[in-house]
């Protein structure tokens, strides 16, 4: 039977879990929730989703967008719902999907407690799939790119401490209202910064020391990693063990990679849908190891990463499919890796 | 018969020259020539086509992508090419084509007299096609924008002056070596620009003086029109005139765009590929006439505008055609106008 | 007898408007008024203007910043005070001016009606230094840019229309949360914008349109003018007609200069305080005459070109100078000019 | 007796350099060399110096710029030459300076080995003040940026090893050809980057693995900073030990500076030359201890805090004065520290 679920929220996220959950064999869209009826309602009703508004219902037909219902609609009609709604939102809504008894997915936006539970499926799957958790959050997508190298690292050398620069894009491409444009700003001034500790919500001892910088770039986030591992390894080897992720990327050489205006071009060309990069891209040529300390650079792409981790969310808190076999059934249906 | 158009030069023209071709029911894309085997190879490679070396083969051989001969090799193979080199190769290369007898496009870097014509499906179509002209340059992003949208205002009200300046993105999104990084450069310093005289490649007999401006933005072109028109006209009527071009999209209000950034985000939820918007896009709020002078501001992506012109001038020189057909056929084949 | 003026709201406007009073020979700053103890305050302190808290003045005394009073303290020892708080903000204070029967000057971003009148040194001083108005706007950066150019040419050749683009920088230098990042926005979408009118409040008869455009830079505007004049002129003639305004720089070809970037440069090569340009700068290379078209390119920085004008509308209403005096002297104390 | 010091190359560092010298109580400039007659020639004459063409000595005078002789005449005038031309140029030029025997200071864009040892104040003066070489390189902003932190740190506490992410602007504020426009480059994409090497010809035993990230930026770099300490220290201390530094400027918490943009602001609010920032510039609020590690950011200037660094390295290979003689002379003539 397909899974039916609910998406709140239908922005730069929602829009992409929605597009993430119809790929799927087992999971259906039951619908999707907006505040306004701007050419991403348009677009929503185009691809077949029945838009459910969030207020204002007589907008959205003047804007010729139907409306299927209002949230509580959306609720009902659904097994499972993502709250894809603007950070500190969906803490507000978690009662309305509480008085629906149904089980909710928040995004990295809102704090750990929104939660019963964080979830990243690489780091902490199956913990989640035994355990009784109905509201959990999927990590940030800077979150989302740390735990996905760091699990297997430890798993295979032992992490003894991570320190790594976060350098943020100020907002996203569609974002015409963020900033700074000229400026570099360390953000949040103090150190370290939140994305360890939120690191800590999926994989609660590893030492992480993380620092935050803004800059006026809109494509992806780039970290400045370095590990220092446990045991001794070397790069070749640190290499494949990335390679052999499924969800990381590793850049190779010859490809002629820069930066992130390269891969977002290399991902246009692979023809994936909005040029999403799903995986971390890590450049083969940072690698390096010097002594136990392993460095490297990985660029995440904010708007798409945390999309398969959703989908392999729902299939956690449903209870339908363990770790490989989730992220295997996810990363067909949407090309992961490939 | 299929006629096989090859495509020398595989970047940003390129790969969507070589893409749009691909998709016509009447055309072949019987290889593309490239310089560098990086990324882009990689995926011309995936994508099918017969990838060319222009130089070193056992580069290209090294990065896993299998050679299919040299730029000889490629004109040979070719019944028509389309140089997509950068800005002044297209000049150095009319040599070889002419030596092979194969009819060629050039782009809009390469100075008019390149070619033996200039071409603009809207403009000149016809006069092209009756023409004897077998090596044909296909007008800038800039002057193919320009054209689209004063030919039909000249056509129905007359254009008496058109006065447009041009706010220019600095580099395409792939160019990462591209400026300027906080400054807004008049460019050329020097008034009026080429670009007008470049519209009169098209259009002879019209008025248009133009200012360009370059900035620190990827995204589109953002032009600022004024034409002074021959006869009185009302906004509405302006509006519907340019709706009802095939290559014009009339931003409609209620899809709350604010720029670019929306833009290309509306193209991506579309499913366009590459997330391109080969029309023109004229804010439907900003088209406003006081007395005889209409204003509006339209954007234009620089990156694919030319790419159905392309197709067009390949049937125009072929004599496969009229103006109107081709369109059509160009298109629905590349989902223009939808 | 020195002219005690109090300048409301130390920002970007506010310090350097408090500078060029402390600068004239018939003028001192009687105080600054400030909100938020932060490094400016500081430095209001170092300069030796006495800071009145606006709010919180245990805020400035933790931050080390002695405190000399309140508003009211500021106003009641000021007989003229210039409102440099943010948009919209002047018109709350205009009552408490009022109460204290202080006549006022208010800034750009206020709406027209916050004040009796508008001022612009060169387009109606003798109208505001004749007239009974006791509170005055002076009009914003983009308007004081536009007033100082089309003045001359109207009273020279006449003019019978303008039309100008004005490609706005996102944010002052210091303004690291403003945007857009990677975009081009029209910006009002609808046209013409509100420029245009707000030039008529200084300039009731003249005919201009205008169109905003929004970018990702923050040094300088870049105005791309058209004036369609009433006679005819030639290029050369109207550069020399620009030339001979102590408040227009034209920008000479072997300066070399490519645009705002270089403007600045040469501001601190100067050694201008701040790196200030209170000229428009018009580049000479641009002024083209086709017909009687007229086109230029001009820079207005938009942080100090209307500090010179503050200080002419303090003796306009004080009645202390006429337009000519007033003007050689501001430019004499400040370096305008130079 | 004054030092007569020449100055080849007034571009960004070049003409900070003339004007640190001319302030100095003990040297005097002889003149300065550059190639092209724009702004800033106009600027060079302005301030006094004389000017020497290197090659087209009537575009010199075309400009009105008179020519004081060419570059051999200006090494004959001068006891010391400060070479401040583009990366390379000086390995090129330390023939001429040779010919002339003339003692020459070489900037951070030469290789290493253009000289026969690297300086920095804080790092090794005496060592260059008491050996023989007389062609010295003054190392790169970013170097000397770190080498200011870590020499202290490595006094005081001993430094095991260092990680630092170096977060670079594109390009200075004048130049309006460089990028990139909307990315985050590794840069370079090894790691570790050249930047820990260069400090070691400073600071031969220091352990320092850097990564270089290039972003679109004009103001300052940024720096992210690791330094795993030998001893146990706590933030306090460590804050105490920079604030002593004369060269590093602690930004307090109640200054609310969120980055560049501000800084830059608050050295033009105290009236610096060209909004200088000689200082590195350390986030109070950011220093932080966990265990050994030390965490801080501080922004670098890129613009001018070698300035002083060269400075004393003229008094270094000219013997005259120790190091703590000539920082103190050279801060106090410039303002540094104040
Ligand atoms: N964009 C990213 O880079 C990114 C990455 C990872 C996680 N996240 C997190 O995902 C969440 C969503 O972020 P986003 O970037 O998609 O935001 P967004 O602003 O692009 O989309 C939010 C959507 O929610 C709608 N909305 C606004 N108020 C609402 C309300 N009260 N109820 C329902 N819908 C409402 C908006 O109309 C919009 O469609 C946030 O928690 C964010 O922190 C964002
Ligand atoms: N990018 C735009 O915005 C745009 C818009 C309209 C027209 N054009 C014009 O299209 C043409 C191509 O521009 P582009 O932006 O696609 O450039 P590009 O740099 O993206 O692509 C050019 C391609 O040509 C290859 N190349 C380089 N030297 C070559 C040579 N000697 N022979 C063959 N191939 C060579 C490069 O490897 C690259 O694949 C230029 O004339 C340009 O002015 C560009
Ligand atoms: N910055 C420009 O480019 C520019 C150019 C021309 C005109 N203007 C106009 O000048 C005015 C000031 O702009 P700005 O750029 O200097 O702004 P700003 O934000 O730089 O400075 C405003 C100052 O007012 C203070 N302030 C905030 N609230 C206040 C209040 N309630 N009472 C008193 N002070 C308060 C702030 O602390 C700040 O010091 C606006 O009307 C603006 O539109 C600005
Ligand atoms: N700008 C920085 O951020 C910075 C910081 C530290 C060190 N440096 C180093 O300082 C040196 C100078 O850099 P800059 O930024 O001042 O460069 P710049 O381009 O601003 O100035 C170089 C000057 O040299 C002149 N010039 C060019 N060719 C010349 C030649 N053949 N002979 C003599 N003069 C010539 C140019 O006209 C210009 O005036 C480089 O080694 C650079 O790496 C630069």
């Amino acid at each position: 039977m397909m899974l039916r679920v609910g998406v709140n929220g239908y922005g730069t996220i929602g829009k992409r879990v929605a597009d993430a959950l119809a790929a799927q064999p087992d999971m259906t869209v039951s619908g999707v929730a907006k505040t306004t009826p701007n050419f991403e309602a348009t677009a929503a009703h185009r691809r077949g989703y029945a838009v459910h508004a969030i207020d204002d219902a007589a907008a959205f037909a003047a804007a010729d967008v139907p409306v299927a219902g209002d949230l509580d609609d959306l609720v009902a009609a659904s097994d499972v719902v993502i709250d894809c709604t603007p950070a500190g939102i969906g803490a507000q809504n978690r009662e309305i999907y509480e008085a629906h008894d149904t089980p909710a997915l928040y995004q990295g936006g809102e704090d750990a407690d929104v939660a019963d539970a964080s979830f990243n499926a690489r780091a902490n799957y199956d913990e989640i799939a035994n355990g009784d958790a109905e509201h959990v959050r999927v990590v940030s997508c800077n979150t989302t790119g740390l735990s996905r190298v760091l699990t297997p690292l430890d798993e295979v050398y032992g992490v003894e401490k991570t320190r790594a620069t976060l350098v943020r894009r100020g907002g996203d491409p569609s974002q015409s209202d963020r900033g700074p444009i000229n400026d570099i700003l360390p953000d949040p001034v103090t150190v370290p910064s939140h994305h360890g500790p939120d690191v800590n919500t999926v994989l609660p001892d590893l030492a992480v020391d993380t620092m935050g910088v803004t800059v006026p770039a809109t494509l992806m986030h780039l970290h400045s990693v370095n590990v220092t591992l446990e045991s001794d390894a070397d790069a070749d080897a640190v290499r494949e063990t990335l390679a052999d992720e499924s969800r990381v990327f590793v850049v190779p050489e010859h490809a002629r990679v820069a930066g992130p205006g390269h891969l977002k071009e290399l991902a246009k060309d692979a023809g994936r849908p909005r040029g999403d990069l799903w995986e971390n891209c890590v450049w083969g040529a940072s690698i390096a190891v010097e002594g136990r300390d392993l460095y490297f650079f990985q660029a995440i792409h904010q708007e798409s990463d945390v999309v398969p981790e959703n989908v392999d969310a729902v299939r956690a808190i449903a209870g339908d499919a363990d770790a490989a076999e989730s992220v295997v059934r996810t990363n067909r249906a949407l090309g992961v890796g490939r």
